[in-house]
């Protein structure tokens, strides 16, 4: 079976079955010329879009159709965490080259619907194109949350302690692996790969954060710690310090580091598309909403430094000593290192 | 200036500039994760997509940037037109090949402005990135309308008359100018290039429109006439006829058709990207509705076929002979003719 084949709307027909997960609200799904569904009164929009292009984003021989659906809802849906949002409806634009199999293409959508429905996401429209050489993905999702519980970038205060939902550095190495051809052939480098292939989006450690009010600032590390810290800061007016010995490196990454002469530290300073989240919690309620958070997820939060208003980011290490750190990490124009 | 020395967080405070055109109601612009907006209790929300790529959707030496960004939210307002909605909140995704110049990329934002100012609809956000050889835009737009007045492709029904808020075929003339570098050399062929380069959507036609209780079903003629008709009647369960002679033809299309030994109604069928809205309507209503149309907007709202019990569409000429049509148009995988 071939897309030429089916034509366009054979395509999307093929595509939109399993795309309604959560019925309730939905007025019109896909095959009208805009989705339509009520809303809650009591609520916020949040909406977020990602576009994915090959050659740039990824590589078609180097992720299988399913993980690249899953990561292309997934950094959507992370978006949606980090505002502390719940996703509600997603929206998939995708733009398909002649060369591009049938099968392929499935898979991406199983990757999105098995991700959208561990969440009770919507799939509910998009756009369906060819495109002359590059597989290209557009992702929308739209979310809600109550005013009071919203999470921006700008609340960081300084005092606050900076946290982390989960490891970093290790979607970084799974890339390294990927670009360098270096076998996936232990569990610790699976591990790696499947941190950079599936990320998983913090949704529900998101609502967590929001529903503190001792939660100020929160940002998803899509760009890495140091760029994403330093997008908080600037929009905050404020600096932060971080402490070298307490960034959040997993067993997996020191095995890697070890093995290749990285510096961990280094690795998850400039990572970046971990996808976990990053949040600013007032000083005197740090302790207690960490050990909530361990209640919950059976993870650590881990307190990877302090807001300064100083405005300028620091690494501090054990010995006392302390270097400057720049915003780095993903930019797609100046083509810096990173994640 | 050029991209790589602004960088992506450059570029995105550069564009950022005018995009907030509505105020009251956003919480959260571009800057954040997403978006965030307070929703009116009382509405239905509506969302849409439209992903344009380069080499298939536009040239570059073809369009300006101007007309490109234009567009690019034109195709997508035309989609809540087409709902009868009122378009509120816009969000585009970027993907911008090395050779780009800053310049041509400002004019494409500058186009959306233009636009999105007249409709009172806010740039909110989006994503921008690189690509490795096509420019890619997708727009995403948010609207909103009462459930009652919601207009879909499935309500249809036998004895409803055909309706288009204007001409047809003009988009696809213009096309044809660029297509084989043909010179815009007269009033009337400015007219048709502008047509396919900046179309202008009917929200205020569509408002109108779902304000109507007689009006039935709706959609935009972004394919053609006969697949966008065909979209209808396949959906509400119905057949169409329509009158070869009723059938809205521009004095600029007839000239240029006249000119490289055209059918007008053959291209007004097929065209594509008019962007004009088709509506069915109760007979007992349709005179008075096109009355009201042609008071309100200064020129006709055009009946030019009739909705049939039998599921076939066909081409009625005045001589009394008939044809049947099938849906023809766009479809970007099985390569029709089309606009």
């Amino acid at each position: 079976m071939t897309l030429k084949k089916i034509g366009e709307f054979g395509f999307i027909k093929k595509i939109s079955r399993g795309c309604l997960i959560r019925p309730d609200s939905i007025v019109k799904a896909i095959g009208d010329d805009a989705a339509a569904f009520t809303t809650d009164p009591a609520r916020i929009s949040l909406i977020t879009t990602d576009l994915l292009v090959e050659r740039i984003h990824f590589l078609r021989n180097a992720i299988s159709g399913f993980d690249l659906g899953y990561k292309s809802l997934a950094v959507n849906l992370s978006d949606i965490a980090a505002m502390g949002g719940t996703a509600r409806e997603s929206f998939v634009s995708i733009a398909i080259p002649e060369d591009c199999p049938l099968d392929y293409l499935e898979a991406v959508y199983d990757g999105m619907k098995d991700l959208a429905t561990k969440f009770e996401v919507n799939i509910l429209g998009g756009d369906t194109t060819s495109s002359k050489v590059d597989l290209i993905i557009n992702v929308v999702v739209y979310g809600t949350i109550v005013r009071e519980e919203l999470l921006c970038r700008d609340a960081a205060r300084p005092g606050d302690i900076v946290c982390s939902t989960g490891f970093l550095g290790d979607s970084k190495a799974g890339l390294h692996l990927i670009l360098n051809n270096i076998p996936a052939d232990s569990n610790a480098r699976r591990n790696l790969l499947r941190a950079h292939l599936r990320p998983e989006p913090h949704l529900w450690e998101g609502r967590f954060l929001a529903r503190q009010p001792a939660v100020k600032a929160a940002i998803d590390t899509s760009d890495g710690l140091s760029s994403d810290l330093g997008h908080i800061a600037e929009q905050s007016g404020v600096g932060a310090i971080l402490y070298a010995d307490k960034i959040p490196v997993s067993g997996d990454l020191k095995l890697f580091c070890r093995q290749f002469n990285f510096d961990p530290v280094e690795y998850a300073l400039s990572g970046g598309e971990d996808y976990t989240l990053l949040c600013t919690v007032s000083p005197a309620e740090a302790e207690a909403i960490a050990a909530k958070f361990e209640k919950k997820f059976k993870r650590p939060l881990f307190r990877i430094g302090e807001i300064t208003a100083a405005t300028e980011m620091k690494l501090k290490y054990p010995d006392g000593s302390a270097r400057s750190i720049a915003a780095s990490g993903w930019n797609h124009f100046k083509k810096d290192e990173g994640g």
